[in-house]
């Protein structure tokens, strides 16, 4: 739905949402006819929750895509996520709290490892250690010509790369040959605005491939790669966009990066575990309107093919229901970014399994959450985006259409 | 999805892809209650194929259309057939092997019968013996001014006409009055590009309409009716777009028209019967990643609505799903490009019964085929042009979107 058209209709209430997003929620069985981890899973809370609720199964950008977690955000957030973009390197950038201006441009890098040949034979570096990467970074901070570049570990081997400087446009090449066994490539300009930034970043590798090499001679990260340069987007904030006033719970920086890039307010989490989000929440509770909180585990056990640990993490989320509860929210939306399977290692296309909990949803009265049960549900498969205006609808906070 | 989206993410890989188009798949019960057709067919092939599957209802361009077998190929093949529109005289000729160029224009046409009145009687002039229109069609080729008109009989009474010469626009009325009874119209230009093709087309029937009279004084045949004027379209290759070596399996003209109208390569089916396309397939497994295998008897039944006939050609197909399982595709797709009901005797708008099988796919866990079954799968209803991104993923043939 056209941002235009919902904000027409978006009406001041007292109402309050919240967005549990658990990353990479959806899953796969590990055989034919087995359950996947959300429906291995333990949760009472959640299960008592989906009673109250509307079921569905939401797709992130469209039928097949897989999706990085910037589009998957945007989505759950409510943005066409093929109409906004977000560069990998902004938001890095910002979940690293590195101010973007308009003007700035920002790349995603990682450390490697290069063979005397010249091939990657690594290109995460063996994941050097965090602190390892901090120093080296502080030797990459640079101007060249009239151009500052701000480099910051994000962890381990990866990096936020900001340029600042006037005439650097953004459409550029990738210097990561995305493989193992191929040399870095040179980047190069796909428009005459972006020479300078390609020629200035080209240099800027070669200087750090210099350093690099003279500090960490021995050292695994002698090269670095960089990829998804971009200027700062020019996204309609969230809180003007929804009627919201927003706050985001997060502990990874490049969620409290994606937040920030929509306009929410990102919360400190003293803690940084699960449990200290929902501490976080309830600190926070009168300030806001709207609270996304993410948890990051469940992606994590996903990528790392742990079923078991997927489990135990929902698991988890699903004891700090209650806490949840308490708090008497008008609308809970429960959902994930995107799917990330264990059985495939790997972010997935597959429909995410969401519910929408709210006093008048006109309950689907099916006691479970999990793939199998939001498939019977009445959001049937829906486009990702298309949640929000629904938890609006649900928090009574969408005025009637055609007066 | 757009096109251009969509080729950012394809990615090459091994897996291959069969999708089995039974024409006019969907049905209708005889009675209130009843089963469709394929409700009613004997398919423990495909009932064990569908509990492995995602299953769904698609529809061919949107709700309440029902379509042609262009616009529900376009669709089946992943084209917005509301975007790209091939001309049904194109669609002839191509199927003909009557090769066009961009500048020629092609013509669907009828032998049909007029009353010494000039009202038609027949449109299709008592479906003549394709051997007697064979020898009609040679005497109606011809040259007007700087115009060749080529015309070949498809089937019976049906043409399909080429023009090839210089400025000949394609905006331009039917001849066709689409009911017996009512006298056949002069073809106008609906633009001045395409005067020169209306006035040559008015005489082109005109001279056919005398030679006609005088050959077959006795017949039925004594006039013709001109309809679905076009260029040759511009549609993206099916093999660029989805990164995929294509082949098309069909034994009907039009079938295999549509298919090199996408670029798909077309192979040769000796034999004719449905099992002889299966050993085309099975020839030709290596060669290719994509194979598309096309099924007529299905919409024949239905059209004569003949329910008894269609569930037995149903039927036959499913007894050769084995042959196809024994090759070991990665992901499958079953679907029609439209419903052709037996009870309503022609093509229909209801959403055609859908399953899409693979390792990946996180099955329904639905082991029955059929539109009642389709009607509770994960992929619920969705437009037909969102099944081939889907089966992409599925084929592993995707990367992530957002990196």
């Amino acid at each position: 739905m056209d941002f235009n058209f919902l904000q027409q209709l978006v009406t001041p209430a007292q109402t309050k949402i919240v967005m549990l997003i658990l990353d990479g929620l959806g899953g796969l069985p590990l055989e034919l006819g087995g359950k996947t981890e959300l429906e291995t899973a333990r949760t009472p809370n959640l299960d008592s929750l989906a009673a109250q609720s509307i079921l569905g199964l939401s797709v992130p950008v469209g039928p097949g895509i897989t999706v990085e977690s910037g589009p998957g955000h945007l989505g759950i957030f409510g943005y066409d996520p093929i109409q906004y973009r977000i560069g990998r390197g902004v938001l890095e950038a910002t979940g690293l709290d590195l101010d973007l201006g308009p003007n700035d441009i920002a790349a995603r890098g990682n450390y490697c490892s290069v063979h005397a040949s010249g091939v990657v034979t690594d290109r995460r570096a063996g994941r050097i250690p965090t602190e390892v990467s901090r120093k080296l970074s502080k030797l990459l901070t640079t101007q060249i010509e009239d151009v500052q570049f701000l480099v910051e570990t994000v962890k381990e081997h990866r990096l936020a790369i900001v340029m600042r400087g006037p005439g650097l446009g953004s459409a550029v090449t990738s210097s990561d040959p995305q493989k193992n066994g191929l040399p870095p490539l040179p980047i190069s300009a796909l428009n005459p605005d972006s020479k300078k930034t390609a020629r200035l970043v080209n240099r800027f590798v070669e200087r750090a491939r210099k350093i690099l090499a003279a500090y960490t001679p021995k050292q695994a990260a002698n090269m670095i790669l960089v990829r998804g340069i971009d200027h700062y987007p020019d996204l309609p904030a969230f809180p003007q966009v929804f009627g919201l006033r927003a706050a985001a719970i997060a502990v990874n920086p490049t969620y409290r990066g994606i937040a920030k890039l929509v306009g929410m307010q990102t919360l400190p989490v003293d803690g940084g575990m699960v449990t200290d989000e929902f501490t976080t929440l309830e600190k926070n509770w009168n300030e806001f309107d709207f609270f996304y909180l993410h948890i990051k585990n469940t992606d994590l056990a996903g990528e790392d093919g742990d079923f078991a640990r997927k489990v135990s993490v929902i698991e988890e989320v699903d004891g700090l229901i209650p806490r949840l509860m308490a708090l008497e929210p008008d609308v809970i939306i429960v959902s994930g970014d995107h799917s990330t399977p264990a059985a495939l290692k790997g972010h997935s296309w597959h429909p995410v399994p969401t519910l929408v909990y709210g006093k008048y949803v006109r309950a689907d009265g099916i006691a479970e959450f999990g793939e199998s049960a939001c498939r019977r549900g009445s959001l049937g498969v829906l486009p990702a985006k298309n949640i929000m205006p629904i938890a609006l609808a649900n928090a009574q906070r969408l005025a009637k259409f055609g007066g």
